[in-house]
């Protein structure tokens, strides 16, 4: 028998209502209206397989947040809502190694091996597959199964969203991670992976 | 007496040789000629004060790589090169936190408020202030002291080196730390700090 491959963990990061705030939308629309159907697509290869998955929840500290615990903002949207027996671990910060149990749980269960998806890639998702790379864990991106919102940038211009989002993954990848579209990542993890 | 301030620890961030070498400048020139003067004015206002100072130094495991330890482009350049009795911590990742005794060395001072500058604003720099904020650190970024070098994006858009610093500065600003210029810097540890 050939030794077993490593089962790859998806983590979702910060898919709840909040980020339908309008909040967010103070520059403009969000980049990439097919996320939303490539998280989908990732959930159900995971929960086919029977592969681990952890849904990080932002349960902000901060008064004015949106994200704040026991309110709307704060449920997962449906589409990515957990199913029994999935993991869910709560932040309080960015990125979602830093207050929690995931570092200690993904190396309990023997999981290096990670993919990434959720919002917004340049804040929570940037902070969270820095901090995968550098712990060593092998960290794949699921570009199309993210996005993020207009920003302006330290000397008053005004970039797009896919500029933002485009810029982003360009940090991360050979750096941190490999950023892969969502049909990719499925390959990747085919045959072989499959059981 | 009012009760003691809390020393701000000046961090400085691979600011070593390998930092000129032509694989750098691939797209460009980097951007802030005045970093070097800038870093400069901060660190001798800091050893005037007798405020704590850590140089990071990039200690990296990669073959390719000009900040392997034992060869020219790993030392230190001149005008950010450690005095005896200030600390030296190296790291082998991106981030300053990771693999490192930086966070243990900074809370058994009471080393709770810092001060961030060097190299590349987008990489290092921002690896390390997206965690010291995330870890509690009161953390302040200074813009003018950091540069970085152009970078084509996820869509093969080239951006200059002063976009990719300004939009880095943006993703941080409010989120992970405060980013002021050097001046401002040294106002708010002015007055009440001066000793």
């Amino acid at each position: 028998m050939p030794p077993a491959l490593p089962l790859p963990a998806l983590l979702l990061i910060d898919l709840q209502a909040a980020i339908d705030h309008p909040v967010w939308r103070k520059y403009g629309e969000r980049n990439n209206p097919p996320a939303e159907h490539n998280v989908t697509d990732l959930l159900a290869v995971w929960r086919q397989r029977g592969w681990p998955i952890y849904h990080i929840r932002h349960d902000s500290l901060e008064p004015a947040s949106p994200y704040q615990p026991h309110q709307p903002g704060n449920e997962f949207k449906p589409f990515a809502a957990p199913h029994a027996g999935e993991t869910v671990i709560a932040k309080q910060t960015n990125s979602a190694f830093i207050g929690t149990t995931l570092e200690s749980t993904l190396r309990a269960a023997g999981h290096d091996t990670l993919v990434v998806c959720g919002v917004i890639t340049n804040n929570s998702v940037e902070a969270t597959v820095r901090m995968a790379g550098n712990l060593g864990f092998k960290t794949y991106l699921a570009a199309d199964a993210c996005y993020t919102f207009p920003r302006l940038d330290w000397s008053g211009r005004l970039w797009t969203a896919d500029e933002v989002h485009s810029l982003s993954l360009a940090n991360l990848h050979g750096e941190y991670c490999r950023v892969l579209d969502t049909c990719e990542i499925l390959q990747v993890f085919g045959t072989g992976y499959d059981n």
